[in-house]
């Protein structure tokens, strides 16, 4: 088993900010390292209070988003940073940001969510990712 | 070489289910055990006739997208479907169906084609594609 | 550490190219074995002299793009072209071309920007990449 799982979060809908957060959980019960490296739009969506108003839903299917947001309401189903949270709590899972994105969008880390533990490069992710799986999303 | 091919069908896009079914097929072919883990969008895609009606194109180059559909009818390449289809019969291909997804949208196993074999939830397909490759798409 | 990371090229927009050179830099100076397997819309990106008009953002946050590009321009950051020009000149870093989309669109090797080395099939592809990292973007 490969010890280690690497997401790299490119874009900030809300269905992949879901993903990432429910196989972050499931690999964080299984005892895997994560990290998450927010990067580009990834980033965005982990500003401060951002998760209230995102609304954002995968283009490719967004006829369909509508409904699925509906139901998630519908359902009282925990939102994507809840659910984190919880893989946070309960296993090794750590969230970066993208030094080269957080430099050219002017973002500073007190400006994210404290979730955010620290400012990485792309080397430093890179390294860190190589002896694992890894997902872009 | 790595036993495992886990692909994450997340888009139900035609052109992601064309790349899922044609890596299927090669890494079938290559005696890889690949699991397809159909959930958000990617599980209605497999609704039972939907590939019939599908023409959804990735939104990031859709302008090129009608050529592309355009193209594969013209020269008469198989479906996706018809891919995924002859991947199974060559090699070890299964197609599972996200529960979490099938509760949330109040979808059933017998609403899906036949190629998909069993509901699972996010634990179970994380814990099997943990010793392998992961492609998310 | 897996000696080998391969990066299917599937979108065509700026934002995942850049991604795609800034990680095949990063493993590059690992020393890295890349392989970029260029495919669909990725293959439309790497037409010679497509870049200098490729204003792609991907769809999910294009209300971000036009900012993230003037930004880009703005701070001079380099093209995706140069950057992953840069990889291939530090490390072992190869694009290569998908067969079935050059086919079905008609395009030629000599069609291409000349970081393409070759057109390759998928089986060879999924050989290729069968013993390392796979992103796909």
């Amino acid at each position: 088993m490969s010890e280690k799982l690497s997401i790299v979060l490119f874009s900030g809908t809300v269905d992949k900010l879901m993903a990432a957060s429910i196989i972050a959980s499931g690999a964080a019960a299984m005892q895997k390292e994560v990290t998450i490296f927010a990067t580009f739009y990834g980033l965005f969506a982990l500003r401060k209070g951002d998760w209230k108003q995102n609304r954002r839903i995968s283009k490719d299917c967004e006829d369909y988003g509508a409904q699925f947001l509906q139901v998630l309401e519908a359902k009282k189903a925990p939102n994507w940073l809840e659910t984190l949270q919880s893989a946070m709590d309960i296993g090794n899972v750590k969230v970066k940001a993208c030094g080269l994105t957080m430099d050219l969008l002017s973002i500073k880390l007190e400006d994210l969510e404290p979730i955010v533990s620290e400012i990485v490069g792309v080397a430093h992710f890179v390294e860190e990712a190589s002896d694992g799986q890894i997902i872009f999303l």
